[in-house]
């Protein structure tokens, strides 16, 4: 196996050439064995259903590994003890039709639904991983030392650690459903995502009999505060915040934006309504900068200093236009998919002033009861500019615009 | 042009059908025009030079924008007023061979040195972008109320906020230099990284006269603390810590591991070494979970807790070798570069206790003085598994173990 590798080179895939017969993916089926494993392994051959690979972008520090000789071509996870420390669904929306279209909801339960055939010598892997965690921060401490938070042994321990469920999700895309949530063609989006990415994967175009693709994009890791069998039960009141990578701010505290502040705001919340017999939920998506990459960012902040007049709400996204082309690449059609796969139906409370997060929420199906903004407290001065454009945009302000910080 | 490309489409491209001739990429050139600039737009027909994508992974997001309507597809970044906020290099390593492979050392001066040719028409993108920022953490405005670090009103303003130049970098590699630094075949290189990623870029394989490529991994975040003109220069001492990603605990302060409180650490030290006359330096390198990313990083977190005896640090390592077929991705040889970048020849306050980013630095010619391992104080207990085992693997620690917190 491994010499025939190394003599013989296949550019790319065309149907008929490579079967995918063995394990045919019905996407949205009712049970994980009618739905089939999705499998994108390198070794894979007949049985490769997917086009991409496993573990996304880190399939290229795999390459150099193996290139260089620290890890063998024909390593296979060895899955024991890897599963869910808390058993997530099934719920009803995994069989819906088109209501998951950007993850596998059977993908952290691979090792458990096909026993079988991993048994057998096939290399399934999963792409959503669960486990449990204890989360220490200061502003959380700070929380508990003003009393905004209680300490209750449970949820919130007596370091002012909180404990979590937190899951990591891979994307898996099913590409006929992910056309259809955007409303084109999916000839025209297999085209799209094979030219603007200067020919990554022809198999979007030559393989239109293979509907799963797993992209090198950044996944989702979702924070679940109380019981995760919660969140698909609407007799508990859940509070989320939905927030989309800031690295500057959520690692560095850049002063410039909201983004960890509302971040940590909502981790509060999420965690008092665990407390208060409710569940929370914080949902992380890689999607730096907008989805449009950190170097773009800092590119539109000089352009944003530096242009005539100087900063301002008035002028935010046209500056990021000009120097992107997209005021925001992030698609929120694809967000509610994570928390279909939990099982939610309705959000009591939702941490988020973003009318194009609410939309998208609402537009798949979950009811939004209270959204709350960010407390004014919470907020860096500097960051004031940002939240007047993101307001005149159409960001939700419970009809109080921060006049105070307002700049003129 | 348009509608050409809307009827006709190429899976992959082979020498002589495509020409580079007009840009060709001289790399560890004396300047730059004579390197060449990298194009890499999907529109830029005979004058692309590089395989893969601007933005990288951001690409895909940029697919679907253009794919639903959102942009256009021919959008062009208008880089008025973009250009760094303070000027880095030419230093002398951005032409010494072999020391630069993995990034573009003349990419954050494309608006200055290519502006004929952008002038011209041609498609000439940033590959970093370098900007200021002030950052404001919880952790040190704790170290300025206990006087461990003073307000300068210049790199520690009144608020506690912390002044920096910081760079984002995308990823741009020299295929031969990439080979040579992990003395593999070029050949033998490409050809993993296409295979192990599901046949990303047939260009990999068909085009070995196009020498650059643009991989879809995360980039690099420079912090500067001080003047940037100081860091390529040995008469002002320099801390530096080097830091790889690690969200669950940067955003989230997870108490299993040391990452944020080092991190943290390192902010400190290095804002106090601009405020005694010299420079500091953080670089945040986006290899999550030792770039086997967050999904497998979980599933070892699981595999950990529930082996018989329990976790702790002599099985460290396996469970994550069992689990992802290699104990570490990381590739510390690619590192040294964003330094070399900066002009930095010696550390002299290295804030960091591993032996496979020191290895690295020392290989790549750049001189370490100190060694400091993160302060007892500031390791969670939880993360004392995690410390006993990267010590027992070589991890450096100034002779003393952690006892106090080791698990028997």
């Amino acid at each position: 196996m491994t010499s025939n590798t190394a003599s013989h080179l296949r550019l790319t895939s065309h149907p008929g050439r490579v079967s995918t017969r063995r394990f045919p993916i019905q996407w949205d089926a009712q049970s994980a064995s009618q739905r089939g494993p999705v499998i994108a392994t390198p070794n894979a051959g007949a049985e490769r259903n997917a086009i991409g690979a496993h573990g996304g972008a880190y399939s290229i520090y795999r390459a150099l590994a193996i290139s260089s000789g620290a890890m063998a071509s024909d390593a296979r996870p060895d899955l024991t003890d890897t599963h869910p420390v808390a058993p997530i669904g099934p719920h009803a929306q995994w069989r819906e039709p088109g209501r998951i279209v950007s993850l596998d909801p059977w993908g952290h339960r691979v090792a458990e639904d096909f026993a079988a055939e991993l048994a057998g010598g096939v290399d399934i892997r999963p792409t959503i991983a669960v486990t449990s965690a204890r989360i220490a921060l200061p502003e959380i401490r700070e929380a508990v030392a003003r009393g905004r938070l209680k300490i209750d042994g449970e949820v919130v321990q007596a370091g002012g650690e909180v404990a979590v469920t937190k899951a990591a999700i891979d994307p898996v895309w099913h590409l006929p459903g992910i056309a259809a949530r955007f409303d084109v063609e999916e000839a025209q989006l297999r085209r799209a995502l094979f030219e603007q990415t200067g020919g990554m994967y022809p198999e979007l175009v030559t393989r239109p009999d293979i509907a799963v693709f797993l992209p090198p994009i950044g996944g989702i890791t979702l924070y679940i505060f109380g019981d995760p069998a919660r969140l698909g039960d609407r007799r508990f009141p859940l509070t989320c915040r939905v927030h989309d990578e800031c690295n500057s701010s959520d690692v560095f505290g850049s002063d410039i934006c909201t983004c960890r502040p509302y971040l940590i705001h909502g981790i509060e919340a999420a965690a008092r309504q665990a407390q208060e017999g409710g569940a929370g939920l914080v949902v992380y998506n890689r999607k730096e900068g907008r989805a449009l990459g950190e170097v773009t960012k800092f590119l539109v902040y000089n352009a944003r200093q530096r242009q005539p007049g100087g900063d301002r709400a008035a002028t935010y996204f046209e500056r990021t236009e000009c120097v992107a082309g997209v005021r925001d690449a992030r698609v929120q059609e694809l967000m509610p998919d994570a928390l279909h796969w939990l099982g939610v139906r309705r959000i009591d409370r939702f941490i988020s002033m973003s009318n194009m997060k609410y939309d998208a929420l609402v537009a798949g199906g979950i009811e939004i009861g209270e959204r709350a903004p960010i407390p004014d407290e919470l907020a860096p001065p500097d960051a004031c500019v940002e939240m007047e454009a993101k307001i005149a945009a159409g960001y939700f302000t419970l009809g109080k615009a921060p006049a105070a910080r307002a700049v003129s």
